[in-house]
C-alpha cells in the first residue's frame, strides 16, 4: 500500500461522517507505521473529536513516534469546539503528515501545514486532492461563499419528463434508482420541496430505514395555503419541518397552530408569489445551520433555482422510457434565446438497473473548478 | 487472425454499401487462404454483384480451391438480379464458408447453407451474428415485416428540450454531434420532416459533403399549405422530394406546379389533419423502394410516430445543458397514465465532444430481439 491507498481509506472513513458533522467538514484519517495502517479515525459528529484525534485515540498503546498520519483535510491550528489537532500531532512526534487538501477556512488555510513543518514534520499535500475536495464540497461552498451547497434532484424519462401532464410520477425510475436518490438525503441537512409537491405527494421526507440525522424538511409555501393535515406537519418529527412563508404574510391562526405543534415558521422575502431563494438560503444557513440542501422538486421550485442560477450540483436519474407530453423539471420558467441556456458539466454517468445516473455540476460554481 | 477478425473485416466492407444497396442487404465478404485474407468484396449498389462474387472476382489469378469464404450474410440460392452465389462458391471448390447470419428472406433462409453442405463444403454459422444482424437491421425489418425501418433522430438538452419555446434550436448540440447526426442520412434512403420544420428551418435535407445516394426527402404536409419557395421544392435535386398530402385533398394549381417541377406528390390517408403513418410507410416502401427512414422532426411528426408505436430506433444527441420551458420532441401527444409510457432499450451511450450520443431501440420490434 502507498499514500494513494492510505488516502482512499481515509476518504472512506471521512464519508462515514455523512450528515452528522454539518456544518463541520467530513474528515477521515489513518495512522501508518512500517507501511501498515495501525489506526483509523474520523470526525463522527458536530462538536466531536476531529479525525486526527480520533485516530490517535484509537492507536492507544502504540508508540506513534516516527509514524505517518494520513488525513483528508489539513489539520486545524485554531481552538474551536476542540483544541488544535496540530499540537497533538507534534506532541506525538509523527515524522510525516500526508494531507489530501488544504483547509479553505481562512482560520486554517495553510497555517496547519506551516506549523507542522516548523516543528520539523515532513508534510506532503495534494494526495487524491480532487476526491478529498469532492467529499467536502459542501464545506468548501459554506466557507468560501457563505451559502449552503445546493443539489437539485431530478428523476425523469429519457425525454425529460418528471411526470405525466396530469402529475403521475410513481414511478418513472427503477426501485434501485429511487433508493440511490433517497440516500442523497443522508448527505445533506435540509430537503426542500415546493407547495405543489407537498400537496400532491404528501411526502414524509424522512430517511426511513437509512441511518443518519433527520435533515430539516423545508416546504416553500409563500402564502401558507397548505392543509394542516400533511404528514410533515403532524408526524412525530414535525419539529424538523420548516415552512418558508412570505415575510409580510399577516399572522394567522394556522401559523400559530403549526408553531405550537413544533413546526418552524421562517418568514422571508417573496416576489410574484415565490420565495426569493438567495435570502431564504442565507436564513436557513444562519438560523438552522443548513450547509447542504437537496431540492426534490417539483417543477416550480426546480425552475426557480435554475432561473436564479442558485445550484451547484444536479443528480439526475434517467429512465429508459419516453413520456410524451409530460411535465418537465424546468418548465415553469421560459427562455426566449439559446443564449440563456444553463450549461452543466457532467462529471459521471453510471448505470443503475436499467436507468442512468448522471451527476452534473454547475460550471459557474468556482469552488468546484477542481473538477476540471 | 481468426474467424472473428475475418468477420470484423467483412462487416466493415458490408458497411461500405451504405445506402447504395437499398432495398438489398449490405453484405461484405473476405476470402482466406492459409490464414491470410487474399481478397475482399462487398455489395456495392442495388443490382450489382453480390459480395461473394465481388470477392471472387477480386481474387482473380488465385486458385480458390480449399480456401475459406467469410461472409456476413448467408449466400443466396435464388436467381434475382444476379445468379445464385452458392453455385459460384461450389464451382470454385471452397473448403469452408463462415456465415455471419442466416438470411431472413424466405427465398433463402437456410437453403443456401444446406446447398453448400450438400456439396461437401464445411459451413460455420453465427460468427459475430449480433453485429451482422445489426448491420442489416433495415433489411431484416423489410423482409420480416414488409415495412421500412424507422429511426427517430432527436437532438436535445439534458432536460429533453429540442428548442426554446419560441423554436430556437440552432444549435443545442455540438458541431461534432450534428455531423454524426447528419451522417445518419447516408444510412437511410428517406428523410422525413413535418410541415412546421420544413417551414421554420427551410432545410435542404441533402447529404452535402457526404458521399452517398441522395435519400428521398419526404415532407408531411396534409393540406399542402407549404410555400413553393422552400429549398426542397426548388433546388436542383427537387426530383428527390416527396410531399405526402391527404388522399382526398382537392387537386390544386399548387400541386400541379410542384409536380411539373419534378416534386413527387404522394396521396395517402390522413386523420385529424395528420398523415396516417402505417399506410404512408407502406406506400413509400412500395412506390419509392424506401427501406429505412430517418425522422428528423419536429415535435409533431416525432409525436405521431411514438403515438402509433411505429419506430425501431432512436438516435439521441444530448447536450449538457438545461433549456427551461423548452419544446419537447414528444409533446404533441399526451398520456394520462404511466401505463402508456413507451419503453426504450438503450444499446449504447458514447461521448461526442461534450454531448452524449444514445442509441436506443424499440423493445417491441421483435426482429431486434437479437440485441438482448
Amino acid at each position: 500500500m502507498d499514500a494513494t491507498e492510505w488516502m482512499k481509506k481515509a476518504i472512506e472513513l471521512a464519508k462515514l461522517g455523512a450528515n452528522y458533522v454539518h456544518p463541520n467538514p467530513r474528515v477521515g484519517a489513518v495512522i501508518v507505521k512500517d507501511g501498515q495502517i495501525v489506526a483509523e479515525g474520523y470526525h463522527k459528529y458536530f462538536g466531536g473529536p476531529h479525525a486526527e484525534i480520533d485516530a490517535i485515540e484509537n492507536a492507544k498503546g502504540i508508540n506513534l513516534e516516527g509514524a505517518t498520519l494520513v488525513v483528508t483535510l489539513e489539520p486545524c491550528v485554531h481552538y474551536g469546539k476542540t483544541p488544535p489537532c496540530v499540537d497533538a500531532i507534534i506532541e506525538k512526534k509523527f515524522a510525516k503528515v500526508i494531507v489530501g487538501t488544504q483547509d479553505p477556512n481562512p482560520l486554517v488555510n495553510g497555517k496547519g501545514i506551516e506549523k507542522l513543518k516548523s516543528a520539523g514534520i515532513e508534510v506532503e499535500v495534494g494526495v487524491l486532492e480532487r476526491e478529498c475536495k469532492w467529499v467536502n464540497r459542501f464545506f468548501f461552498k459554506n466557507i468560501l461563499e457563505n451559502m449552503p451547497y445546493v443539489i437539485l434532484k431530478v428523476a425523469q424519462s429519457l425525454n425529460g419528463a418528471i411526470a405525466t401532464r396530469n402529475y403521475f410520477s410513481q414511478w418513472i425510475t427503477s426501485e434501485e434508482s429511487r433508493k440511490l436518490g433517497h440516500r442523497l438525503r443522508r448527505e445533506v441537512n435540509a430537503i426542500i420541496v415546493g407547495k405543489t409537491t407537498a400537496l400532491k405527494d404528501n411526502p414524509s421526507l424522512l430517511l426511513h430505514e437509512l441511518e443518519g440525522k433527520t435533515p430539516w424538511r423545508v416546504i416553500l409555501d409563500t402564502n401558507l395555503t397548505l392543509p394542516l393535515e400533511l404528514k410533515v406537519f403532524i408526524d412525530e418529527t414535525r419539529q424538523s419541518t420548516i415552512v418558508a412563508i412570505d415575510e409580510n404574510l399577516p399572522h394567522s391562526r394556522k401559523e400559530e397552530n403549526l408553531r405550537i405543534g413544533g413546526v418552524k415558521i421562517l418568514r422571508t422575502p417573496s416576489q410574484n408569489g415565490l420565495i426569493e431563494l438567495q435570502p431564504f438560503l442565507e436564513k436557513i444557513k444562519n438560523e438552522f445551520q443548513v450547509s447542504a440542501v437537496l431540492v426534490e422538486g417539483g417543477a416550480g421550485v426546480l425552475s426557480s433555482f435554475l432561473r436564479d442560477q442558485i445550484w451547484d450540483e444536479m443528480q439526475l436519474f434517467v429512465a429508459p422510457k419516453i413520456i410524451p407530453g409530460g411535465k418537465n423539471a424546468f418548465e415553469d420558467y421560459t427562455i426566449d434565446s439559446l443564449e440563456y441556456v444553463s450549461e452543466v458539466k457532467i462529471i459521471s454517468i453510471s448505470p443503475v438497473d436499467k436507468d442512468l445516473h448522471i451527476i452534473a455540476v454547475n460550471p459557474k460554481s468556482e469552488f468546484l473548478s477542481f473538477l476540471q
